[in-house]
């Protein structure tokens, strides 16, 4: 099976959303492309233009999605699979290269991945410095994956002291799994942890709470929420009137070098 | 003491090094800066501009760096903290709050941090999806932690089987790091583990080494090399006579589906 000549399927990281967010590269791909494909609000993201067709589908499609990009690279289109942050970082990259790797490439199609800027880079700029220091991404989502694996990971994070971002912390189907992971954080490292639950940083509905992890109310969390869970050294200062959240590069034994410093 | 009013100090992110990779974000701020500082290849990145002073510095003096940009800033100049990659992730954004925390932030200055492309995801983008699931962060720098904490990290890391980026492998003052981190990798996780040495990714002297934990060669990294590092689910596969590096979204017990739904 040969497909038709110079067809493109390229994955494009939105950002989490502002246009000053978005790279040029990924602003090129998208004015270039033939044919967006991709959750609904994400190609709603993208401006209109004469004579490209938009194929907006619904979230948990992800693999028939990818695979409708690959048909239609295919038939020689030039595709953008849009997602939003970046698609590299639980996002669409991963669905469309499991369908390569069942389906196969078809021939003459050219596959690219252009990365993003994702929800958690976009929620430690609004708050400090909270991933100054080693950190984990960690999807709650368990739709793929058994909760157990979460539950090992979680606790792994914690055994290492890592700073921790949660994505996908809440979904209508299991609005429990925010909950069931707060408990045991809760066991496994110290109440006064800062926590902050961070929305759609750089949209006009982003909000920001501030807490700990023995105060949190995990219930905040939505599936456009972001949350940052700090380490033993992460902590929480005022700097002109605003608080701002930071994990240094140094460990504690290392701070009173750079107070002497001073 | 009250400083000059309208100082700015803003930490920008100037991704891997390509323009295309550049935030309009990072370039404006970048372009309205009456002070550009940092360490000198990212001032040096930067387009000159008349009237626009630049104050490039050497490694590793990034607390004398923030002290230098908020005084700057205190006078009521517009700074701009030049950082490759994200600024948040191992990178100037914690100097600048380490600084203020210590020092106080100068009265009127307004600090900001513009989040950028890091090199995981440069490197992730060209590899395929190895970022497609749970992954950490770990810098193999010693200089301002103990090395027991990166050993306890890595650890925890291989327990909680996420996929590892390292950032900061190796330097000259610390070549070993990276070899005394992959020794204690090989006695946790398979010797058939993928591994990628992406190094200075999106830049003209770009290289990337893909092989496996029993046969690394960890000598192959340098400073501007990101290590990436399966969990148990990564693996290579072929398509359009191209190496792709995969994490899926799916672990093992989810593939039977993914197979039977095509």
């Amino acid at each position: 099976m040969s497909g038709a000549a110079g067809g493109h399927l390229t994955v494009v990281g939105l950002g989490p959303g502002p246009d000053c967010w978005l790279t040029p590269e990924a602003a090129d791909a998208v004015a270039a492309a033939t044919d967006l494909v991709g959750y609904q609000p994400y190609v709603a993201r993208c401006p209109e233009r004469p004579g490209q067709a938009r194929h907006a589908s619904d979230n948990r499609v992800e693999l028939d999605r990818a695979r409708h990009a690959l048909r239609l690279a295919a038939a020689g289109r030039q595709v953008a699979v849009v997602s939003g942050g970046d698609p590299g970082i639980f996002a669409m990259a991963a669905a469309v290269y499991e369908a390569i790797e069942v389906d196969g490439l078809p021939a003459g199609v050219e596959v690219r991945v252009l990365p993003g800027i994702s929800a958690m880079q976009a929620a430690a700029a609004r708050l400090g410095a909270p991933l100054g220091h080693d950190f984990c991404a960690i999807s709650l989502s368990d739709n793929l994956k058994p909760w157990a694996l979460v539950e090992r990971r979680l606790t792994a994070a914690a055994n290492g002291d890592f700073v921790v971002a949660l994505y996908n912390p809440a979904s209508k189907a299991r609005p429990d799994r925010i909950h069931q992971a707060f408990a045991l954080l809760r066991g496994l490292k110290a109440g006064t942890t800062p926590v902050a639950f961070a929305r759609a940083v750089g949209r006009p509905d982003e909000r920001i709470v501030v807490t700990t992890l023995g105060d949190a109310d995990p219930g905040v969390a939505d599936m456009a929420t972001l949350v940052l869970i700090g380490s033993s050294e992460t902590r929480w200062f005022s700097a002109g009137g605003r608080d701002v959240l930071l994990t240094p590069r140094s460990v504690a034994a290392a701070r009173g070098d750079l107070a002497e410093a001073s």
